[in-house]
């Protein structure tokens, strides 16, 4: 069963985190058919971290994760913190784990950026 | 004229930065014809700062700019630090300046987190 990790940094302020807990909620019902699991996983600062975000998805009867960071721009986070965490998990579990590219690479991002210039 | 100022939070990472200076130069291909000057503006950390960002707009024709929040989160940042930023630099221009949504605000990030997911 393939489970979706959306990971985000994690902040002080709780609102900020919920929104990203409230994402993963709504992406249930835009991806639930490819991704019957979804959760929303922590850098940092919220939890859960994204070690602890894997394995609710392990737990939840995941056998493939995908791992979606939902950040904005190219930086050490992105390049190494996230693949090194994963990387770690990876050596003592069996589950496939897949990390796609950052939100912010993708090209559809221009359309949402045109869509909001002109609100 | 119209003007877009793509407003980021900068990075003492330099990399990030021109990650969003080249955002803006796309978005010039994207949205040429409705905003005929795009310039990138920095909260901190990333020059220029978001009231020499409008000025640079100003500078090139503008009267009118739409200022775009590029940030994922309702955070104190889109909350209040922007709108204080542009109320302030309203109060000494005659210059029409709108402040849009925030990017993570946006109903397309969906399409956009699903097709990435998907990749």
């Amino acid at each position: 069963m393939n489970a979706l990790l959306l990971v985000a940094h994690g902040s002080r302020r709780q609102q900020s985190n919920e929104e990203v807990r409230l994402l993963a909620d709504k992406l249930k019902s835009r991806c639930g058919e490819s991704f019957p699991i979804i959760h929303a996983g922590f850098l940092e600062l919220a939890e859960p971290l994204i070690p602890d975000g894997l394995q609710k998805c392990i737990d939840d009867g995941a056998s493939r994760v995908t791992v979606l960071p939902y950040f904005l721009n190219t930086g050490r986070h992105v390049a190494e913190d996230i693949p090194d965490i994963i990387d770690e998990f990876k050596r003592n579990s069996s589950v496939e784990i897949n990390l796609t590219s950052h939100l912010g690479a993708s090209e559809m991002m221009l359309d949402v950026l045109a869509s909001v210039a002109s609100e």
